[in-house]
C-alpha cells in the first residue's frame, strides 16, 4: 500500500513518519508513505498557495491550482483508489472505514490548512471526505497521520502476531476488557484474582463479561452495529 | 497553559511540537508543552516500562510503577487540573470538551502504547479518559497531539484575529459554509456569483443558508445541540 500526503507543513509529520509503525511498515516493504510539500507545485514566485476568500470572510483559503497540479502529478505516476480530503464535516472515520481503506492500493490524502480549501477542490478533485472527529484543528496534518496509522497497522504483517489487531478495541464493535500486568499488588491495588487463577476458560468468560459490561455502560451505541 | 505529555515515543511528537501552532503559542508565552520520556521514570535497568499481561492475552501492557513515578514527579512541581489518559473507550472529544480544557491551567496527558496500560493506572491515577474517535491507533501519541492542538488554538491570542476561532466549523454546532478564493474561474469551474456581488448582507445570508443546508444534510445530529 502507498499513501501520498499533500501538505504545506511536511516538517510537522516527518518525526511521526520516522518513529511510528509507518517506519516499521516501510522497512518490511509493506507500505510506503510519501510527504509532498504543496509549495513545490505552485507557480507563484513567492511559493504562496493561499489567498483571501471571496465574500469578505476572515482567514486564508488554499487555492485550487497548486492542489490540482500536485494531484495531477501524482496521478501521472500511478492509479489512485481514493483522493481523500480531511475535514471536520466529512464522513466519520471509524474502524469500519479503516478496514475498508486498509485494502486499497494507492491513496492520496490532502491535508488542508488555514481556513480551508477552495470549495472547487472538494467538488471536483476529491473522491472522499473524512473527519476524524467533531473538533477543529489548525490543519489536516494530524488527521492525515491518524488515518495513515489506523490503516497501515491493519495491513497484514505490519504488526506482529502477538499484537494481533484482531483483539483490538472496536474490531468487534465492543470495548476491550481491562488488562493488568506485574506487580500483582501495587500500593494496595490488586490484580483481580481470576486473572491469576490459571483457569483459561473462566478468564476468557470474565474478559467477555467485562468487555460487555463496559460497552453497555460507556458506549451502548456500539452494540447496535452488531449482527 | 501548560501541557505535559508522558510517552514512550517522544521523538514521534517533536516535529509536531516545533512546526505547529504549539511552537507559535510557546513563542508568544501563551502555552508550554513538554514531552516526558516514560523510560526516564523506570527503575528497570533495561529501561523497560511494559510487561506481559496476566491472564494470557496477546500484547504487552504498560506497567503502573513508571507511570505513577512520572505523574508524581510532575505533581511535585505544580498542581494539575486534569490527568488525561487517551483511550478509544474514553469520553468523546469534541469542540465542547476542547473549549472546557482550553480554560485549564495545567494538564497531564498520558499517551498509552502497546496493548494498553495496567487498569490500576486508569482506576487510581487518571482524572479523565478521552477518546478522539472510534478507531484504534498504535499509540496515544497522535491523540495527545490532537487534543493539544485543538485546545491550545483556543487560548486567547494564540491565533490572530483574522483567523478567529469563532467562525470555526462546530464552534456554533453548525458546519461551515463553502469558501472560495482566486481565480474566479478555473477549468470552467466558477465561484458563485453572490460572493462577487459586494452585497455584504446577502453574502452573510447565503453563507448561513449554505451552512444550515450542509449541516442538515450531512450532520443533522449537530442541530440537536443547539438551544
Amino acid at each position: 500500500m502507498r499513501i501520498d500526503i499533500i501538505t504545506v507543513l511536511p516538517e510537522m509529520l516527518e518525526g511521526f513518519l520516522h518513529e511510528s509503525i509507518l517506519a516499521r511498515a516501510e522497512k518490511k516493504g509493506l507500505a510506503t508513505i510519501c510527504l509532498h510539500n504543496l509549495r513545490d507545485y505552485t507557480l507563484d514566485k513567492w511559493r504562496r498557495v493561499d489567498d483571501y476568500p471571496f465574500g469578505g470572510q476572515a482567514g486564508m483559503v488554499m487555492q485550487i491550482e497548486p492542489i490540482d497540479r500536485a494531484i495531477t502529478a501524482l496521478k501521472a505516476e500511478r492509479d489512485y483508489d481514493e483522493v481523500i480530503f480531511v475535514s471536520p464535516d466529512g464522513e466519520q472515520f471509524n474502524q469500519h472505514v479503516a478496514n475498508d481503506l486498509s485494502m486499497k492500493k494507492n491513496i492520496i490524502i490532502l491535508a488542508g490548512h488555514y481556513k480551508g480549501v477552495d470549495q472547487r477542490v472538494r467538488d471536483h478533485l476529491i473522491t472522499r471526505e473524512i473527519s476524524v472527529g467533531d473538533y477543529v484543528l489548525t490543519g489536516g496534518e494530524l488527521p492525515a497521520a491518524i488515518i495513515s496509522d489506523a490503516i497501515v497497522r491493519l495491513v497484514p504483517g505490519v504488526i506482529s502476531d502477538d499484537q494481533s489487531a484482531l483483539s483490538d478495541c472496536y474490531q468487534d464493535d465492543m470495548l476491550a476488557a481491562p488488562i493488568y500486568t506485574r506487580p500483582r499488588e501495587y500500593k494496595g491495588w490488586k490484580v483481580p484474582d481470576i486473572l491469576l487463577s490459571g483457569n483459561e476458560a473462566k478468564i476468557r468468560q470474565w474478559e467477555f463479561d467485562q468487555a460487555m459490561e463496559r460497552t453497555k455502560r460507556l458506549r451502548p451505541d456500539l452494540l447496535k452495529n452488531k449482527d
